[in-house]
């Protein structure tokens, strides 16, 4: 990328994200990557999330809600620290007593960094919505496996001047824990439905083999496995950058990463495999803006109902 | 306190959560106060929802939704962490390279203290609903002041026995920043309006002076100027403990101590005064299945038909 193509996609990144302020889709704030709603977001994100709900109806699956916060220890059981340490949100607390608060605040007033004078607590922030259901169901699993629905807040340090890179995000996500089959089919069954949910709402997606973020200079083989082996896809639509979709949806099989480190079995005893399918609610709403224009008013009607807005 | 009161305290927080588990109301987790929740629990907290905003509409409020993270410089531009060190999250995250990387996961494989080797980012957990409202609005207020509906996650690094005392929860507050007239004549409405809807749904309540546990020698003092300043008022009910009732409604008068710090004013120049009345949504709904019983189909059909489950 020259410096001007690179200039042009920030370029592109700002005006959404200042029309979007403009019209108070958005709430800006001194931090990238962190924004509030304003109504019009909120409704539409509502008719979203009941689209999504309804469409999930058809695997019965068992309703989890979990808060944006998950226990360290299961954390670290987890590939994340190796391959996205730079996403991390490890929660740090205040410990002590009235002494060290004492030297808290003085370095507060000093304008120095308090911060590491806080130490690590038991939880870190949820990195994707699925991560709690795993520890509460280590064991054997019924024949036929189980289908979760969870919606969750989820956590990523990653500031950008893109809109649709948010720090902190809702995945609405169907998840799948059974035999090595069962997942498979799974993911490939929502690969298709949630094409067809996208589309229903007026928005251009295709799919593509997922291109995760990996760290470092090992990340670079870990990105190469995850392209060869196919296992997770995503569905893209165009928000901020005509020249670059955005994923909007992802269809992951994770095979066996996150049943081993939690001891699920299925119920003949065999190790257990699990898929996911992820909607990426911020972006979807932000898709659907970009799409359709700032002002719900103007939408096509037939979204509009389809929404609820 | 005697030692056998403190016994039968922590059975009675153990009762409860055991019978919520034990229903599938509440998921337990490995870590004290923080626990997800199942189908019976996101019905009620929904309907609740819905009569929360609802009884809001009066006011015809800016709706607005924010993040659990806050920018870590408005954070401190509060009060917060002379008066509740303990109960902060700060975030923190990795920043560093390939060889800090290969470091970070030597000490985790250790089994290390690896999280120490992280850098504080520019976030924190946001730790009262409307605390994100007040940056966005510095400047001048239109006469008559405005008026929010924030519906939030909140974290306090607080673990108890109790099950209504969870790390994070979620407040739904309607939020009034105006005259130092309005903000109060505000709070005083919500303190009435609050126990009536309440008592709508079948809770037994009462309200009393707030009692914030301010941390350490200073809070003492702290707390007891809240107390005489009668600034900030509870609604409780029965949760868990039959001798001690539980604050699941706050009602509360900031006067300046928001305001002044991000330079908000009245339309004619003043300083502006804020105040808030947050339902906590978790403690409602668990005094909810403590009043009503484990079993939704068994509520009584007049609550059951209010709150939609």
């Amino acid at each position: 990328m020259t410096d001007a193509d690179a200039t042009a996609v920030v370029d592109c990144y700002q005006d959404l994200r200042d029309r979007l302020i403009h019209a108070g889709v958005l709430i800006g704030s001194t931090v990238k990557g962190l924004y509030g709603k304003g109504a019009a977001f909120v409704h539409v994100f509502d008719g979203l999330d009941a689209l999504v709900t309804e469409a999930g109806q058809v695997d019965q699956p068992e309703l989890m809600r979990f808060p944006p916060l998950l226990p360290r220890e299961h954390f670290v059981r987890t590939d994340y620290v190796r391959s996205f340490p730079d996403l991390i949100g490890s929660v740090h607390s205040f410990l002590g007593g009235d002494r060290e608060h004492a030297a808290l605040l003085q370095t507060l007033a000093d304008d120095g960094p308090w911060s590491t004078e806080l130490d690590p607590t038991e939880l870190v922030l949820v990195p994707a919505a699925c991560y709690p259901i795993y520890p509460t169901i280590s064991g054997i699993l019924p024949r036929g496996g189980r289908t979760f629905d969870v919606l969750g807040s989820c956590f990523r340090h990653e500031g950008s001047d893109d809109p649709a890179r948010m720090m902190t995000f809702h995945q609405h996500e169907f998840v799948h824990v059974g035999t090595p089959e069962s997942a498979l089919a799974f993911r490939n069954r929502w690969l298709e439905r949630s094409q067809i949910l996208m589309k229903s709402i007026g928005l251009d997606v295709a799919d593509e083999v997922a291109n995760d973020p990996f760290f470092g200079r090992a990340g670079r083989m870990l990105a190469a496995n995850q392209r060869g082996d196919a296992l997770k896809f995503e569905v893209v639509a165009t928000v901020a950058n005509p020249e670059k979709s955005t994923a909007i949806v992802s269809c992951n099989c994770h095979q066996d990463h996150l049943t081993i480190p939690f001891g699920i079995n299925t119920h003949d005893g065999g190790v257990a495999h699990s898929a996911c399918v992820g909607f990426g609610m911020e972006r979807i709403v932000l898709a659907l803006f970009a799409r359709h224009g700032m002002d719900l008013e103007l939408w096509p009607r037939e979204y509009r109902s389809r929404l609820g807005v």
